[in-house]
């Protein structure tokens, strides 16, 4: 079934502990948008760069499946660039640049082709934006998941809320959900969110793994313990690409769905943080994501009987 | 079949954002062995108390299965002390004070009767105290347990790694680990900490869960997510006796059941924090530790199907 989704398109430079990269392509809705595309080939993607974006990059796009009629190429203008410096403990990092360019005036255009859509990502973007996304689909897709962060806590409260309201599946970090909730205990915060609109919060933990809860359930998800982890940038992005790539996959948004749907969201980051950018998940085999799946079970599986 | 648990029991005043404590109850052959008391009624216990230790505790223990032959009581000494206050975020705690008393010339007595032991632990304690332990047995047990911490590879280095060369199974936290490894990746750190002596390695990772590793395998068992931790003191101590109480009860010590074993330690170590202090763990019932177990089977079963 088809899946939309919104969010950056956009260059990064990356500094890590195990080396540093140039511009490289990067950005929410380009780790989305690849990850999703290992498990349906009706990707729509909603998004602008400048014209010195790589034509390349967009054909590689196209290859994988995912529609660029809904990515703006602005004449004239400069892509989105974050440039970023990870620490030591991976956990933490530096933001050495940003500049917006093109995103500074970005009115995301939905194609015709676009409409009907059944599932809908709102990636990482202003909450006024996402919104708009929402209002301009004249049918509401089946399933809405929205990417957010702390930054619109701090500058864009109202407007998150209001976007909020409209959204099925919220995918945050655990600072993040402790900021929305004005909560420390997760499950305290989880609660509270819970009333703020969404049906389902997803709580991403980084190396600690993610959380998935609804009114009355809760599943965890380890993040598999990788050796090294080579590049984090877009870990979170690779996992929502993953989780409703999946769900779009099976058309199935049950809890139990779900659950399974953050299994392959985790196998899914935890492939991409092993290279540099956007590396792995350009050019990954369908047997490599069963075995990272094959290893989430090893993990977990576990034989008590219960009286 | 029988299990000696070697270490501290003492008194703790504790101070959280929920409350604080006077003298109550603690150290960790105190939590280890009434943690371990629900699965086995076979347990010897060695350590050192003061005169001003309550009686009624040493029948509380006894009414557990826990015999107190081993428990020294040193007329006109005062019991070991330790009062901390925990951060708000509990992860983190500051020692307000640490009163040795009988701890500072404490040898173990290993009472004939506890002779022929199948399960040891060595509870935290100066690693060459652990060590005498061991060596005062005339038989290796079946299965050696050991718990450290930073301290001792901060001051005892050399006899911590003679005393690593004669246990099974380590059991410390993911700092510690790092630590005792000199590697940030804690997979690398595993595969290091296996060649010190321990076949298998528990690393503790608190709210955030525990990996266990052998050379070949790993295996991770969440942490139940609490509305709120009331008091984390023990917490490990609680793991461990439950770890390898449930090893002695079932007298299996396949990698396949240690699995086991970390799920009931966690479930455990999740009763445990309810309350300050031990009084959660004194008056368990059976039932509420195999409605723990459920939460945790609920908290990370899916069902994916590979071709």
């Amino acid at each position: 079934m088809s899946l939309t989704i919104i969010g950056t398109v956009a260059f990064d430079a990356i500094e890590t502990p195990f080396g540093k990269t140039d511009k490289i392509i990067g950005g929410a809705a380009t780790y989305a948008s690849l990850s999703a595309s290992y498990f349906t080939k009706k990707i729509n993607l909603v998004g602008v760069v400048g014209d010195d974006f790589p034509k390349e990059t967009i054909e590689m796009f196209q290859k994988h499946g995912i529609n660029t009629e809904g990515l703006q190429i602005k004449q004239g203008e400069k892509s989105f660039f974050w440039a970023g410096k990870y620490h030591n403990d991976m956990n933490t990092r530096d933001t050495l640049a940003t500049e917006l360019n093109v995103l500074a005036n970005f009115d995301p255009i939905i194609p015709e082709s676009y409409q009907n859509t059944e599932y809908l990502m709102l990636g990482n973007l202003t909450p006024t934006i996402q919104r708009t996304v929402v209002e301009r689909l004249r049918k509401r897709p089946k399933l809405i998941l929205m990417d957010t962060m702390n930054f619109w806590m701090d500058t864009a409260w109202d407007e998150l809320m209001k976007t909020l309201k409209l959204v099925d599946v919220l995918s945050i970090n655990d600072e993040e959900a402790r900021q929305l909730a004005k909560e420390y205990s997760l499950v305290k915060a989880a609660r509270k969110i819970l009333t703020m609109g969404p049906k389902v919060l997803v709580i991403k933990k980084g190396e600690h793994g993610a959380l998935l809860f609804n009114q009355t359930q809760v599943f965890f998800a380890p993040a598999l313990p990788l050796e090294d982890v080579f590049d984090p940038t877009g870990a979170g992005d690779t996992f929502a690409g993953g989780f409703i790539g999946y769900l779009a996959k099976t058309g199935d948004i049950s809890f139990e769905n779900m659950k399974n749907a953050v299994i392959y969201g985790s196998a899914m980051a935890s492939l991409c943080v092993e290279k540099f950018g956007t590396e792995r998940l350009q050019n990954l085999q369908i047997n490599e994501i069963e075995n990272r799946i094959r290893e989430f079970i090893d993990l977990v599986q576990f034989e008590i009987t219960l009286s």
